[in-house]
């Protein structure tokens, strides 16, 4: 990837992880053992997707880079907290993420229940308590975009259309409405709201939502090429869980050479949605080769 | 209980059955089986008692009561979330709630995590989506407080020191703070959300908030003398199950005379906590009372 992203990349994490460390609840105030369990399920992981495509998109659209860092805190706790209740063993029993202990293993189960639900907790008082546009109904909108791309309908939702789905065969429609809702909602929350500290029309707004759909899909196509092709050390979590817990997958209905053409398929979309906006959508180009030519 | 009481205690709670079944997912959109379980976990049961203090409070700021409803809701649904998750296995492994068998029994211990998840986000959604207040910024500050009532330092953490102290003598301001955090912080959010629709000063505000504190208090001390004095069948729960975990009470620890003496106290100073309110705090004092004599 070009040397200049990778820099963007690199300062963007960083600033980013400093964010989260200031927005976490000090781990010396009582519950302590919640609070720092909160943070170890929250710092020093993941390649921050979500938060560089806030990043990215609040570029786009001119937005105070303070405002975009809350939205992306915000977006950060919701997946931080989904992955810490996924791990559960009434979910996907895993012990390894992001190459540490699950939290429910380092800590314990009523613990990595607690830490999922105040991290949820904690990112919409994230977005309430800070200013994130001038204008506050356009904010109250904002709380309104990550609790529905959250919920029952959203990233919730998809999860137990996923449990639901374990040990039967999905066709390509049904694999693709699970992660739409799966793993698309909180990317297009994170390209939205990001866009959303600024200044941007209803129709940018609604190419942007296009991006962040086909840029979402892209992700989990490649994320089951990688956990198919990879091994636990490079992974970072264990390897092939989802084709040994007979979950369906794209590789598992396509094969793995038509899931990789999907994924340079859908990035070439993700792409063509960008057109309109010239200079300022490049970091959101460079993160959708990111995202789909992963070999970091 | 003076039975024009009786009759706004029925109405109200009928009405709100019904705002609540309007409000929580439609049960045959996908994932149906979610939205079964959300619909199962806070439909038909409990007595509503946040709901009606967010009511009575509400009357008294001479609120919409469209407007409050759908904070009463809110409130709700974090306290139906609470219970579906404190119920689970690796919490208080309780397998009654309102006489019915607990979410994680009647479906499955994965679907009572998603079920817990979703209604956090819905109540959120709520807050956001309803217009609450004519001043949207006044909107933002109620999304904040309700987020910080059930977070790490409300709600969740109180239940994070209740876990902590399993097996433990604590002192009686240790089981306070707890106490003020696990059942208080989400009941004083009814009273200040539910006044926060109509108008009031920062003054009566911070009157309320100590009402608030002082009922909350008296609710967890009645509720240990209850849980202490009757029997599962007229409970609806599982009874002596705090005592039989070996968790500390203001039974165990004051003996249960003076445990009845402080919650009398308690709604004594609540009652004094109204006196500057006159007629308009009438149904808040018959709440008080409702909450610490309770027998129906």
């Amino acid at each position: 990837m070009p040397s200049d992203f990778q820099s963007w990349v690199a300062a963007r994490q960083s600033h980013f992880e400093g964010v989260l460390r200031g927005l976490l609840p000090n781990p010396e105030a009582t519950p302590q053992r919640l609070h720092a369990a909160m943070r170890y399920s929250v710092l020093d992981g993941g390649k921050r997707v979500r938060p560089l495509l806030a990043f990215a998109a609040g570029e786009l659209a001119g937005a105070d880079v303070v405002r975009v860092s809350i939205v992306a805190a915000a977006v950060e706790m919701i997946h931080a907290y989904s992955l810490v209740h996924d791990d559960m063993p009434c979910m996907d029993n895993d012990v390894l993420r992001r190459g540490k202990p699950t939290c429910h293993v380092q800590y314990d189960e009523a613990t990595a229940l607690l830490v999922g639900d105040t991290l949820q907790a904690l990112a919409f008082q994230l977005l309430a308590e800070h200013r994130l546009n001038d204008d506050a109904a356009r904010q109250l909108e904002m709380i309104k975009l990550l609790a529905v791309a959250s919920g029952s309908r959203g990233m919730a939702g998809g999860q137990a259309i996923d449990l639901a789905s374990v040990g039967k065969s999905l066709t390509l429609p049904e694999l693709e409405f699970m992660h739409i809702h799966k793993t698309g909602a909180l990317i297009r929350a994170a390209v939205l709201l990001g866009a959303q500290c600024g200044s941007v029309s209803a129709p940018q707004l609604a190419q942007l939502d296009h991006f962040g759909k086909l840029i979402g899909l892209a992700f989990q196509v490649v994320d089951d090429v990688l956990d198919c092709e990879e091994d636990t050390a490079t992974l970072g979590k264990t390897a092939g869980k989802d084709a040994n817990n007979d979950k369906p997958t794209y590789v598992s209905l396509l094969g793995i050479n038509d899931a990789r053409d999907m994924a340079r398929r859908l990035r070439r979309e993700a792409l063509e949605t960008l057109a309109e906006f010239g200079d300022s959508a490049q970091r959101l180009r460079e993160l959708a080769d990111f995202i789909v030519l992963r070999k970091f």
